[in-house]
């Protein structure tokens, strides 16, 4: 399989060939760099489509509105409808550091930092976006951790769970506190973790 | 001492006279307001202004830049320099519950929430807020806390809690995960204030 190759605009020129594959990928590398210069305000269609050498109807076509697209961005390239349920089929009594390890190792991967950055600043900075994170995370997230709970606060629980990993990931990458900045994933899951698990279990 | 009156632009038109006592606050409240409504890129001092029914040579009289003025909203009313002494002075063993009970009852006021919210999405969806933000918690709260501990992982174990409060504000508050945004003050304090005190004193 060829490795992945980042769309030129010189590559794309004009309108893709039809059952081109990476399309869709290319528009949403091209959104998730487009918010991330811009921000969720700044950031246009028609700057999307320059970026990833397409015309704007193709990106309207495959994504509809800003925000439709904006939403595209959130999750990927994290896979949490396969791996959050992979996470709840493991030990219970150490599941909590399971999630911090997941969710560290996964940020630690420069692609994932920098679409997660842009995530997290443009949900968090902006009133239209902020619902889509909070509606992808219900989804994704708190409805798969609270049914595997099985408790009558399992909604809770896991809205919990999300206020501490948010936090970390806010704390360490956005506004890159110094101590949690320089601190190993080690250190962090050996911390965090049994926190999450008491937010689980305890 | 009379009740604060929030001004409006009628009866402040033109320069306040020399020496009135609220137009600095005036001018604070306005410009919570105006990022309220305007995201931190697109409030302006000009604008600030207007609200406070000022001039804007006078904002920048007072405040300097539009980051100056920002780094100023942060913070107020909370007075985490008289409030954060105060409860490091109390009992140990419960810390942890003070931290998150002191804040959760700041954010339960109107007033509080309204500017807290403004300022986290300002920072956090900003770049050039972030550091903003970044510097007052590393100034006000974490040192203050990191020297009362006096062990040599301190600065980590203050920003840990600094990561769950910062997340468990956001998610109640911004996101409003309905499971978060419902509970009771007294029920976060009894879920938040021991893992908080973990990493205080774990």
């Amino acid at each position: 399989m060829p490795e992945y190759v980042v769309p030129t605009a010189r590559r794309r020129r004009g309108r893709p060939r039809a059952g081109e594959p990476s399309a869709r990928d290319d528009i949403v590398d091209a959104a998730v760099a487009e918010f991330a210069d811009l921000g969720y305000d700044g950031a246009t269609i028609r700057g999307i489509a320059a970026r990833a050498g397409v015309d704007s109807a193709l990106v309207h076509h495959y994504f509809g509105t800003k925000a439709d697209l904006f939403g595209h961005t959130i999750g990927a390239p994290m896979r949490p409808d396969v791996d959050i349920p992979s996470m709840l089929g493991g030990p219970r009594d150490v599941l909590g550091e399971r999630i911090v390890r997941y969710v560290l190792e996964a940020w630690e991967r420069p692609e994932v930092q920098k679409r997660g950055v842009v995530l997290l600043r443009s949900a968090i900075g902006n009133k239209l976006a902020t619902p889509l994170l909070a509606g992808f995370l219900s989804r994704e997230l708190l409805g798969r951790i609270a049914d595997a709970l099985e408790t009558p606060d399992a909604a809770l629980r896991a809205s919990l769970v999300a206020s501490q990993i948010a936090g970390l990931l806010v704390a360490r990458y956005v506004l890159k506190l110094p101590a949690l900045a320089a601190a190993s994933v080690d250190e962090l899951v050996a911390r965090v973790g049994p926190n999450v698990q008491t937010y689980l279990t305890g």
